[in-house]
Parts: structure tokens; C-alpha cells; sequence
């Protein structure tokens, strides 16, 4: 079989492995199974068939195989479409593949179609477990290079801190541009300060939005074929109805509380507004990431929330001095 | 083999085929190959041994059998240190098993050690997904029944509304109560404005550290062997060091422009205090309901980030209230 070289981090190759049964078309069940005995693989769940050129043109599950009767061709109960990746795939494009394809193992081919190796069923546990930790990780905004989630406990503080601080810096930046903001409101502040009780109530219900639809986004993105216009469409309906539903809520509680009508309806109209405005950064800005080929795991997470915030406080503020002040 | 009833959903057992080829321990290897052909698996990939009543006592992968010489023992190729499951474990157990002790298919067993299936490969990659999904949905307080990603994406806008405003609700009341806690600190406001506009800030950051934490805890806490108290003390230390660096950064801004060294001083103690106190729930909370046996991705997500800002608006104004006013 044919070396892959050179092998990429994170891709097909690097998981694959070469010494695999294989089978050509024409041969019967009974030489197959025959011929498989005495041989050394690194792994057997399935042989894979050749032609004459040595291309992969089928695959049959060991399950089959033994089912299969002795005298029946290799090509009549081989499975002949299937997906197979190239020794440069993605790693997490393997594993998806082979949940949505029920595949157990992943073949690997050349631009020839020649088979390489296959990707075997351990080494898509563990693509999966990793990008299930990565995905956490990132929604966090914690460094790539710690996705080892027991690492990320036990290393020593000072790593974990250099680790974690990154997108921090990018957030704490973005922050800074949060308290300039409501300092151009220092107005509106002074002539009716209640309006600043509200400003943690506004920024964490837009950022819980936004989140949600985030943590939506991250996979489903990859999933869905509805196109962007919808997707955007039906979110903006949900951050309105979620929106609508919490901004009516809060009426009494800021009536009562604070006896003014008027900051009540800037309260919940705040909410209506920011809370759509929060589904729809929520699933663009990793849909745009996704668009420019990027993870759209990056677009949630530290820099989206503070976007957020920033966006939440001027809609807030805004609302507040026209309704208020 | 015994049937297993009642069948559990997101057990062992809902996911187990019966159907898979097993060997007496006294069996040749040439003896069990010759006898496999001709059955219909569900799954064979591997080889299970049984004993003389019926036990599982090994197992072999295929890729082995075939290696092996025709006339060696299955007792003698076999692997007999395995991990077996019962049929009532939880399938995110199962799937972890595999993956910590190199399994591609695992074994379920009744309370007499009895083979009564197997996981497949298959199985295990929907649980791995499914798992990964409902994380991601946990840490942004997204019903569970949602944990498709695709249907999150594509149901009706009034559904996903529906979904997603549970959690949301328990964080309105909270956010209220970070309202109430804000008008405590009227007087302090009233004599230095100022403090109002680096409340997003301070809340900000506190929850991204916080979440950071939450999101190596939840799948942290399940592979890690450290106790609590060493945990929490790295997590402590990382919080520590982390607003050290952000709050000590923070000091020049302040103080320029706003031209007040002592509110400066007061926004990166407060940073600092509240960092700590971040990665401290952000652990103890998840490890709190690990503890009581429940899944710590429910300690993630919108109520730990209410509790975190309210925590944060308590330090941040009574250091404020000390040093400023």
C-alpha cells in the first residue's frame, strides 16, 4: 500500500492505519475468509474490496462477511457506496462522516482512489472526546493547547493562568470600552440613577440569549442545510419571543420597586430589542467564521460576549434617555 | 443469551446488540474461525469467551484471531483484563470506559457475569456526539429535550422559545436581584458616579473567569483523581493570578481617564477578589452536584453566572463604598 506523506496534525492520516484486510472483486466469500488467517492487521472489522487497479471500490463488515454464504462473490454483498476521505481530511470532518454515513471505521484514500488506511473506531473516540472538550474550551475562551481537559485541572496555576489569560486581554480591552460607553451617558445617569441598577439585569439576560444561541450555533451550523437567511429569520423570531416574554415580565417588578413607569418600559423594552439583537450576533458571528473557514466554535465565547454587552449597554442607555430622562 | 429487561433509555443496555460471536475458552483458534461463517452478527469485530457456565472471562479482536497461529488456544490470545458493564450503566459511563481502556465495542454482563451484548463502535460515536451536544446546551441553560443540534436550529420559532426560557426565568429573578443589590449602594453612586460605569466591567470579567473554570470542571471533574480541596486550591491560585494580571492592567486606564488613583485602586482589588471568588464556584458549584449525583454540566450556565454577578456587584461596591466614597 502506498505511504501518506508527509502526515498533518488533526487529519485522516495521522489517525489511519495501513495493514488492513483486503479483498479483489472477483474473489468468493470462502477464499477471502480463507486467505484473512495467519495475517497481521491493525484492525479487522471490515475488509475492503479492490479492482484490478487496486482501487477501492467496496467495503463489507466482518458481521457480513461471516453471514455471507461461502460461495457468493465478494462484490455482490460489499457495501459499494460509501464515503471515503483523503489522508488530508479533517479529523473532526472523519468523525462526522462517519456518524452521519453509519460507518464504524473510515476508509483513507490517495487522489487515485488507491486505499491508504482507514481510521479506525478508537481514533474516532478520541477525535470525538477531543473536540467535545475543544468546543467547551472555546465557548470559555481558553487557549486551544489545553484541550486536554485533566491537564487543564491539574497543571500547575500559573500555566493554567497563561493559558486562560489570552482571550481575557481581548475581553478586559473590550471591557474598558464598556465603561467609556456608559461614561457617555454620565447625563442620563446623573438626572435618574436608578437607570444604572438595571445595566447587570440588561447585559447578563442579552448575554444568556446570546449564549444560548451560541452553544446552538457551534454544532448546528455544521448540521443544517436550511440556509442563512432563515436560520437568521427564525433565531430573530425566538430572541423576540424570549425577549417579549422576560421584557413583560419585568414591567411590575420595575413599577413597584421603583414607582416609575417609565423606566419600566425602557426596562422591558431594553430587553425586547437587546434580546433579539443577542440571537442574531449569537448565530452570525460564528456563521461568519464558518463562511471564511474558520471553526465557528471561535465566534462564541469571551469576545462575543463582550460585543454583546457593548451593543446591550447602547440600546439600554439609548432607550433610557429617549423614554426617561 | 438472556434477554435484559426492562431496558433503561441512555443505559448500556438501550444501546447493546445480542447478536455477536462468542468461543469456549477451550477452543482452537482454527476450531472458532471454522465456525463462525454462516452465522448472522450483529456486530464482529470482536470475539467473546465464555466459560464453562456461560461467564464472560475475554475477549479477542478479530484482527487478532487471524494473527493468531490456527492450532493456539482462544484462551491463550484472548484479553482477560477488561472492563464489562452492567446493563443498567449509564451510556456516557460506557462510552468513557471505552475510551480510557482501548475498547472499540463493549461488553454488558448480567449480575452472574453473563454476556448479554455488546456496545458497538457505532453506539458509542451517537453517545459521544449526543454527550458533547447536551454539555454545550447545559453550559447555555438550553432545555435537554433540544439536545439535537439540528432540530435546536430548525424547530419553530415558538418551540425554541419555549426550550430555552426555563433557565432564562430563573435568571430574570436573579437579575432582579442584582437590580436590588446595585440600589443598595445608592449613596455610594449618588457621592462618585463613577463606580456605575466599570459595573459591566467588573461583571464581565468575573464571568468569563468563571465560565472558563466551569467549563474545565465539567468534564474535568469526571477524569481527574485529585481531591476537592487540592482542586479548588489550583483553581484559587489560578483565579488569583489571573485578576492580578487583569486587575493590575486595568489601574493606568482608570486612573487616566477618570483622574481618581483611588477608584482605580478599587476596580483592580475588586478584580482580584472577585476573579478568586470566580474559578472557586465556578469549580465548587459542578463538583456540588457531582457530589449529589448529578451530571456537574447543570452546575454550568445561567444560574452559576447570575450567582457569580450578583458576588461580583457585592465586592465590587463594598470595596468601592470603602475606598472610594
Amino acid at each position: 500500500m502506498p505511504e501518506f506523506d508527509p502526515i498533518l496534525p488533526e487529519t485522516a492520516a495521522q489517525h489511519a492505519v495501513s495493514r488492513v484486510p483486503t479483498a479483489h472483486y472477483d474473489e468468493t466469500v470462502n477464499a477471502v475468509l480463507a486467505r484473512l488467517s495467519g495475517h497481521a492487521y491493525d484492525y479487522a472489522g471490515s475488509v475492503y474490496v479492490l479492482d484490478d487497479e487496486g482501487k477501492l471500490i467496496g467495503m463489507a463488515h466482518m458481521a457480513r462477511l461471516l453471514a455471507a454464504k461461502p460461495a457468493q462473490m465478494i462484490k455482490e454483498i460489499a457495501r459499494t457506496h460509501f464515503p471515503e476521505v483523503l489522508p488530508d481530511t479533517d479529523q473532526e470532518d472523519v468523525a462526522s462522516l462517519a456518524i452521519s454515513q453509519g460507518l464504524t471505521a473510515v476508509p483513507v484514500v490517495d487522489g487515485n482512489q488507491r486505499l491508504v488506511g482507514v481510521v479506525p473506531p478508537d481514533a474516532i473516540f478520541e477525535v470525538l472526546r477531543r473536540e467535545h472538550v475543544e468546543d467547551l474550551h472555546r465557548l470559555a475562551g481558553i487557549r486551544r493547547e489545553t484541550a486536554r481537559a485533566r491537564t487543564a485541572m491539574e497543571a500547575p496555576p500559573m500555566r493554567r493562568a497563561r493559558d486562560r489569560l489570552p482571550w481575557l486581554l481581548v475581553g478586559l480591552v473590550g471591557s474598558m470600552l464598556a465603561t467609556i460607553v456608559m461614561s457617555w451617558f454620565e447625563h442620563a445617569l446623573e438626572a435618574k440613577l436608578a437607570i444604572a441598577f438595571f445595566v447587570p439585569a440588561i447585559v447578563y439576560i442579552a448575554d444568556a440569549i446570546g449564549t444560548q444561541t451560541e452553544a446552538i450555533a457551534v454544532r448546528g451550523l455544521s448540521l443544517s442545510n436550511t440556509p442563512l437567511n432563515q436560520l437568521i429569520g427564525g433565531e430573530l423570531r425566538t430572541g423576540l419571543l424570549i425577549g417579549l416574554s422576560l421584557g413583560l415580565l419585568t414591567i411590575p417588578f420595575t413599577w413597584l420597586v421603583f414607582g416609575d413607569p417609565r423606566l419600566a418600559i425602557a426596562v422591558a423594552l431594553s430587553l425586547i430589542v437587546a434580546g433579539s439583537a443577542a440571537t442574531t450576533i449569537g448565530l452570525g458571528f460564528p456563521w461568519l467564521l464558518a463562511h471564511f473557514g474558520k471553526d465557528p466554535a471561535f465566534g462564541s465565547g469571551p469576545i462575543a460576549t463582550i460585543i454583546q454587552d457593548v451593543l446591550s449597554l447602547l440600546i439600554y442607555f439609548t432607550i433610557a434617555t429617549l423614554l426617561v430622562v
